[in-house]
């Protein structure tokens, strides 16, 4: 088995939402795709423990904004990194309550659509949420969407774990000192050449790229 | 409702396959994606009449090579286009007969990955299989993996109306005389320059370009 077969898989990159206009929930999602045609049938892969599956269930719809190439890594970081249950994601970003009155994410985003939950199939781990297609806009007409290969390749970023097509040991390395290496946008901290260890920042220490919190950061 | 949304969110092309030694058969797909990581499994969107859907449920097992950017259009005309209730379309075609004994499809792919059949979802129209992931091989390091937007854009293919994301009236027009175009490869037959009429082909002409039937043009 040559686990390296699956990276050759290509995914978009995503931001599912739910939930109504006094709260809600999005995170990062790879796995979305249209099942059938005639209606026009999608299907997301979420996670059990994913906050966001709560709001989709409970609301019956859900959103999906496709992000752009240029999409911002704090955008990633927030709705990829942090948890609906300790932060509201959607604060501070612009959010169209469309038809089915769930919010979509329009920031750095070329497009959005909405789904009316039609099944919600179980999948151990995880739940694979059908939609019918209710509506969908273009917001960008000049951007390329992101794709996961990108994602990887140029901005440097890892899969989290929830994520279905998360492949244990991304992370391999040899150094004197350990470094360190943020999940979210790739930014590097080497104990080699930094005054302070990794394991001696403090917990509220946050990379100073992409602004995530220290538990983000994996030994490389 | 705006449809050109659709075309930004990204896939893959694949050939999916299933059969034994004796029989089989394959077919270009585009929704692959996994669904959860432990166990690995993988799902597949299948219209109810495609061919290889009968022998995935007969087999319980299929195969995904992940084709190459670099793959022919007479391999994606050979796979997407033709029936293989009408011809044998692994014939010519190198393949790896691996741990589920299903056929893998080894040409113009990057690497391929076996499955056993876990779950068969009646969506309508389509029907979406289920398996974990038996065994995956790279089959080459240098070249990337083919996608449905650069087959859209680099080589100006279009979608089988079998597939999950079809999406009606791909085309439109305008000229004298009419024009057709190979869904396959893209190539142009134009009847304001050429000396016989699309029209008054002999049935069993093919495009020049890739070798795939006159029924596989459409007007534009």
């Amino acid at each position: 088995m040559n686990i390296e077969a699956l990276y050759n898989i290509s995914y978009g990159l995503y931001i599912v939402s739910s939930g109504n206009k006094e709260t809600g929930n999005g995170y990062i999602a790879n796995t979305v795709f249209q099942i059938t045609s005639e209606p026009q049938k999608f299907a997301v892969s979420c996670n059990k423990n994913n906050f966001t599956s709560e709001f989709i269930k409970k609301y019956k719809a859900f959103s999906v904004s496709i992000l752009s190439q240029n999409a911002k890594s704090e955008t990633i970081g927030n709705f990829g990194f942090k948890s609906g249950k300790k932060i509201n994601k959607l604060n501070g970003f612009d959010i169209k309550y469309g038809k089915t009155n769930v919010p979509a994410v329009l920031n750095d985003s070329i497009a959005y659509m909405e789904f009316k939950l039609t099944d919600e199939i179980d999948m151990g781990t995880h739940i694979l949420f059908v939609g019918e297609l209710i509506d969908a806009q273009m917001l960008t007409n000049s951007e390329e969407p992101l794709t996961y290969d990108y994602y990887r390749k140029a901005k440097k970023g890892v899969t989290p774990k929830n994520a279905p097509s998360y492949i244990k040991k991304e992370k391999k390395g040899k150094s004197e000192e350990k470094i360190y290496k943020c999940n979210v946008c790739g930014h590097i901290y080497d104990n080699n050449t930094e005054k302070i260890k990794f394991e001696d920042l403090p917990e509220d220490w946050t990379c100073p790229t992409c602004g995530v919190s220290k538990s983000e950061f994996s030994e490389i």
